[in-house]
């Protein structure tokens, strides 16, 4: 999916919504069987009634890997549930040597054909760039991230005065363009979003952290909104898990309209057309 | 595994070598089928005759999701046929923020039963918390890689003149201690890895980048050998490799054979007994 689709989507269903698929049996609806098969309905119904009003899906790996040997078999069923108009993520913050990042492209671009994959950027640039070789895709890279250890390390100053996380946003954002790169930058840390756009003002941003973690809509799109939109936001919990009861799929919906009604709002006030 | 039996693995062998698995189709010996079925009989034929002369074995993951569909049944196939005797690693660099990193303990701890896993420091203590809190198990944290890519952040100094890798090794050591934790720290990166050792004197080392990365196993043990050894030297292409023909197994043996009388004499020389 190219960035002007992207932004077409956004546009005309006036969302910027991601819905976050991170199924755990333990908490699916207590009429299931809660066993690794029933996530596949249970996904299929989610996706079916959250459809109009997001333009992404980021599947959760860890959740899929976590169900033992049927896990993989699942995420692939699951990924063919998911809409070919949505941008299609694989939040699986990978990244290692050159010949193993090729491995693990392949793995989600080519095998299970996902428009983007979330990546780690501690091993640099021969890390990143066989994601980046992909056209069409996306590489979406961590910057700040929305828990509380992002002051371990991200929030580190270096010897030039900026924290860590500036120098991965000027640094890799030279690897690639707005075209092929995004970045994450936590919804709960809203003191330091604005530095995050400023430094790349052109990039879309993935933003976890509101809902369940505690980030607010309203003041990340103040900080980090653009002329092109620029923001995804992602929802997980808070959507998949609105009820437990056997209406789990319509208060999915619900929590999704209520997104969808306020992005639109904030879209109206604060795009050019 | 505990480091005790490690170590006592590691004098009886005579040897610290880690095998890494990294099984790609098109690599396969040429008789073969190059198929994703022939990589379980190729691993096997590889661990049996290895077997002897190592004390890990260390499986990409990577390599395995890249095989597509099947290629996490094959995971858990190849899994099934590493002996108990060596430590088992799963190299996948993950770390999420806490919910979903307790998700990848899970799949690689619990499901397959892995005694370790690689993690990457990016997203700070909450993210490999998970990993550290389970009883028996290592956590393996990137420091230093073997890359090129090593060069963009882990050795950007901090305002303290301190290069991040260092500061990495000197957080991480004290959310875990040396009979959990290991630091990952490139072969390649000789000049470096006395700062390494001198900042973590007691932690094991997992050493990447011998052989096919050109790094050098007797400059390693010279910086990084401790009374307790304190060190695994991974090598995958160079022995999974090593011939092309019939003879696939049987060269790889002779490759392993190789660094395990190479480690042995260098035990003898450092090691008090």
């Amino acid at each position: 999916m190219t960035r002007e689709q992207l932004i077409r989507q956004i546009r005309n269903k006036g969302s910027f919504l991601c819905v976050g698929l991170d199924p755990d049996p333990r908490k699916l609806p207590s009429h299931t069987s809660r066993d690794t098969e029933a996530i596949v309905p249970f996904c299929q119904a989610i996706i079916e009634t959250t459809m109009p009003y997001c333009v992404a899906y980021k599947l959760n790996i860890a959740f899929f890997e976590s169900l033992g040997h049927r896990g993989w078999d699942i995420l692939y069923r699951v990924r063919e549930l998911l809409p070919a108009g949505c941008l299609l993520i694989a939040d699986a913050k990978r990244a290692d040597i050159g010949n193993t990042s090729r491995m693990y492209a392949k793995a989600f671009f080519e095998e299970l054909r996902f428009d983007a994959i979330t990546v780690a950027p501690y091993m640099g640039e021969d890390s990143i760039a066989p994601f980046l070789d992909y056209e069409g895709k996306w590489t979406i890279v961590l910057a700040l991230t929305s828990n509380q250890g992002a002051r371990d390390f991200q929030m580190r100053r270096l010897d030039n005065g900026k924290p860590l996380y500036v120098h991965v946003l000027e640094t890799v954002s030279k690897w690639g363009n707005a075209h092929r790169l995004m970045f994450v930058a936590g919804g709960t840390q809203a003191e330091y979003l604005k530095q995050v756009r400023e430094t790349v003002p052109d990039h879309f941003l993935l933003v976890p952290g509101i809902g369940a973690q505690g980030g607010d809509l309203n003041t990340v799109t103040d900080q980090c909104m653009t002329d092109d939109v620029g923001l995804l936001i992602n929802s997980s919990r808070e959507i998949l898990y609105a009820s437990s009861g056997k209406d789990f799929a319509e208060a999915a919906a619900e929590k999704a309209i209520a997104h969808q009604a306020a992005m639109s709002a904030l879209l109206d006030r604060t795009i050019r057309h």
